[in-house]
């Protein structure tokens, strides 16, 4: 059977790296054009970058000559976008227009109400935004969009938790890793030995993100959830991984013991346990008291399972836990990947 | 005017050669003896250890002969004890009855109710518990302590705000050093590039100190302060300085900008301001947005001072801000030397 | 066909789980027993210690009962050694002279003349010596050692030169991971931020092992290769993988590009080239200018092969390059593995 | 008296706060200008740069209006220079010629033959090539340059052994702190946890920069200094400070005795001793066997000492020892300031 031909968009970043690594033998897709900047368009993947990932270089695909990132020149019926925000902003819908899917990782649509913001395991429902937004925008294609990394892995742990209590508070404090900032991103002078406590916009993501995705879909809308959310995010020296203290106030105030078992027994969305790039399990669970650690745990399931550990009652809200996952997979490229599939075993591409 | 001899029990350690920095060459205390385990004693301080601190090695003091750690060996009428809390438990209350006036840095004695728990600046004038501690225990000197490390720097930046507002809760996530674990302490391969949530017996020191500290004395006792705290714990690869994201809800209210006017005039109590270790002021108050950060920030007015910023609202419990405080300093040895200088301000000792 | 068994000594240590990771599933090897000191002896592996590596968790054998470290409690044909030094001195003999083939970790009997010391890759002809080590000892089995992990990496970086040209001098500047040490091993307070330019007896084991891999065997003992060297070690905050800075003085002074060409060509032992923990290429030559960086390359190849890029001009010896391994996997574990299978592979076992 | 006025191009980088720092308060020099690119000339410095030094913020001259890096607009009799390469290329020498003398950190003018390459207490009479210069350039004033900082840190280990000995050859690996390659530098992401074996052009600095500052001054012209040298350099995630791995070869073959002897008798030239910059000693000699170490080490003496340690045999060229410098204090601002400190002193400038 043949495989979905797919364009990556901003190919030669961080991101964009990690999506032809992805890409490069996937079951469904198979990389036709990687598209850059202008600047880089017309010269070979080699030339345009320097590969940052392990081995083969280039994901084997050194030679392909970058096209421009615009439909004419890099057509697609499915799009991966890791283009910054300013250049997603316009080169998106363009795409969208023109009758791809376009999985992003940018930031430029997430809030829009008609874009879907997907976790899949999550909230696979909510891929239904496509429709009102081709209705509403002429779109023969659809943008969808995959969260911010933290919140990502923030909306993994309280999924199970949404779904099985109902929650009503949320508190997170992170110390994220500095892969988060992309290439060249944070200077070593600022981080090495260091923690930072602010990371531009970061807060406000994740505090606007999170209802949205743990929200309801309901006549082409969705709801936000109406939980209260605070986020205080750090920088740490690590390399990957986004660490998390969380505590919820959960409905019926359960004990820690059946938080425990709800975030054991979850599976998330029969749909996408089968999918490609789904874990095995979602939710790796830790029975340790000083796990999960970043450098132990980020790296299992490709990244794409996320950690919980130390479930224990908080004097404030009920419930805190240590929950862990990795930014640049699980919150980006392997993020927009799953979402692909899940669109694709739905029926909307393909 | 001559100096008031000292004994610093567990001199060996890192908190113990910080006692020792700090008095070689202080206005009010002499070191008179230092003294360590019996497996140390009868050697030089300079064969029983290795100085970890900067020049001149030892305090200048590598040949002074170490003494066993009880009265009868290594008398003086004020004692600074850097003992693990085992050890402390046993000794402390020795010196205390055979008159010595003992400054603690261990846990052993922090939560009995006749014993105060000092941060100067909050709560000065805790330390008349001693005579309650005298009255029952029948001691003729008493035991003095500082609080954990991280509960000292949270009450520092909390004071103000429970003196100009009435604080009903506080959520602190902490990012720890790892010279909190002391020497050897945490293994390398632990931390580098890591961070571990957890800390053994932390999150309950900081919950249950920190109301403590807060409290209200009246008529020879000390009744905690009522509000909610949680705290979540984490070592970070940084190797001086607690970094602490504090929110808290506070009485009526108040915006951010009544809350920077609030801790920017804040001097603590005035019998402490001009003691030879108080810091120009209890805490510096930073406008940059990133700021603080450890690296840079935490070694000012030697580790004595607190640093706040980022104050800012928080969408749980009104108020959000970083915090940051040198660990083994303002939460150690200069906690216990200015808790001495407060006693004998006072007229407790001298 | 049947798998021959194997005891595992020193199961509980960092390098002992590794042997765990890698015989669990291993061609050729079984895991009969997993031996420990009598203090752990007779608890489950689970209970006698932290797990410290990637799942699954104890290689799937923390409900194995650990045996006591001595030939009548754990007998097998093959023995792997994760010993300290002292406890390897006394045990691993009892363990030749009943006739088991123990391949040793341990420093012990490295420069006994009579005890192969092998990177197979570049001297399997030395297990021979095994046959005067029967003699001479009257053991029906034999001591295997593999080398000191900074110099089995130098070894594997020098012997297609010495082959080629021939080594008259070498200097060898290290930069080493922390992981070299074991756990708890290196306090985090003493390397992070940090660089240690002493790791006790290392420059001395480099400086004699080396000639003594790279020397001749003939007649039933090795002459030592008679090349000088000087080694500099230094500890690094590095988790993995020792980074080492080489200069070369070759016979007839080649160019770069015949070194380059040497490196490149080789495949070093051709019965090596097939056992199944060898690496496709046992170098890995980068033309990168800045490339080994022990971060980005030292996992390949599960850590068996070694890295050298940036041969160039050496305004003293003639050549220099940059050289990196991994010291848990090819300078530990993998090399002792990769010695059994030769032995195996050579019919000395099975 | 009256103090020199003074102008510092390039203030708003790292090394230019670093200038700043030294002389706001310094006994020969003011502070005049403060100048930068055209791109910041016209702003305040707090306008145009973020302060990352230590209290106070902008050395109390945030408020001082930059000039453009010219003479016109920014004079001064004598000149400090953090400017990059190019700049300095063009910039510099218009100084000179209008009377300047200007004490350059940039590389640009280092290896004329006419330019002395400065570290006082090893060649202090090197400055009389200025008249050279002079004459040859029909300046009125004078470049000064000191050296790259790896070489500077070398060449201060090694004049003592080259007067007391003679150097025959040398071999030096460095292990460098990120803040050499100035702000925003080193991208956190390529150096935590890792090691780079390269940094662009250093080891061509080192090798050419220190035979000449070893060098012999007669008859207006300076004879590089006959060794051989060979320079392999790395990046480590360290802050601040240099860490080389030495081995020399020196005529007569001393023993490490003799060597430390004439290392810890050393004071360099004695009209340096006495200059306010000047370190108490020029070397600190540690005794034991695993320092000097970076992050313990570096900071005593404001940075301007260099530390030696483990002075041992070298197999190879005869005396190895490990040598530990300030690559910003010592390696950069500091050098350029006690090198006007010693042209003051001589009678040049002032």
């Amino acid at each position: 059977m043949s495989r979905i031909p797919v364009t990556i968009l901003g190919a030669t970043g961080v991101v964009g790296q990690k999506f032809v690594r992805r890409l490069k033998d996937h079951p469904l897709f198979e990389i036709r054009h990687l598209a850059a900047s202008d600047r880089s368009a017309g010269k070979t993947y080699a030339e345009a970058c320097a590969w940052r990932l392990d081995e083969p270089s280039y994901g084997g695909l050194g030679d392909l000559v970058l096209r421009g990132a615009n439909p004419g020149e890099a057509p697609a019926p499915v799009v991966f976008s890791a283009l910054d925000s300013g250049p997603a902003k316009e080169i998106e819908p363009l795409y969208a227009a023109a009758g791809s899917w376009v999985f992003s990782n940018a930031s430029a649509f997430r809030m829009e109400p008609d874009v879907p913001l997907l976790v899949p395991e999550a909230n696979a429902e909510h891929i239904a935004l496509a429709k009102t937004q081709q209705a509403t925008r002429g779109f023969k294609g659809a943008i969808v969009c995959n969260p911010n990394c933290t919140a990502t892995v923030l909306v993994m742990g309280l999924a199970p938790l949404h779904q099985a209590f109902g929650i009503e508070k949320v508190f997170m404090t992170s110390m994220q890793a500095i892969s988060g900032a992309g290439y060249p991103g944070v200077p070593a002078l600022d981080i090495v030995g260091n923690v930072i406590p602010f990371i531009r916009s970061e807060e406000e993501k994740v505090e606007e993100e999170t209802p949205k995705m743990l929200g309801t879909f309901a006549s082409g809308t969705v709801t936000p959830a109406p939980f209260a959310i605070s986020a205080l995010c750090h920088r740490v020296p690590v390399v990957e991984g986004h660490s998390e203290a969380v505590s919820v106030a959960l409905r019926g105030n359960p004990t820690p013991e059946a938080v425990i078992e709800a975030l054991k027994s979850w599976r998330g969305d029969p749909r996408v346990t089968t999918l490609p790039s789904a874990p095995p399990v979602p939710i790796r669970l830790h029975s340790a008291e000083n796990r999960p650690q970043v450098r132990l745990d980020v790296e299992r399931d490709g990244g794409m399972s996320v950690h919980i550990g130390r479930v224990r009652r908080c004097g404030l809200l009920g419930i805190k836990f240590a929950l862990l996952g990795h930014n640049t997979e699980r919150g980006a490229a392997g993020a927009s990947v799953l979402n692909a599939e899940l669109a694709h075993a739905m029926g909307y591409i393909g």
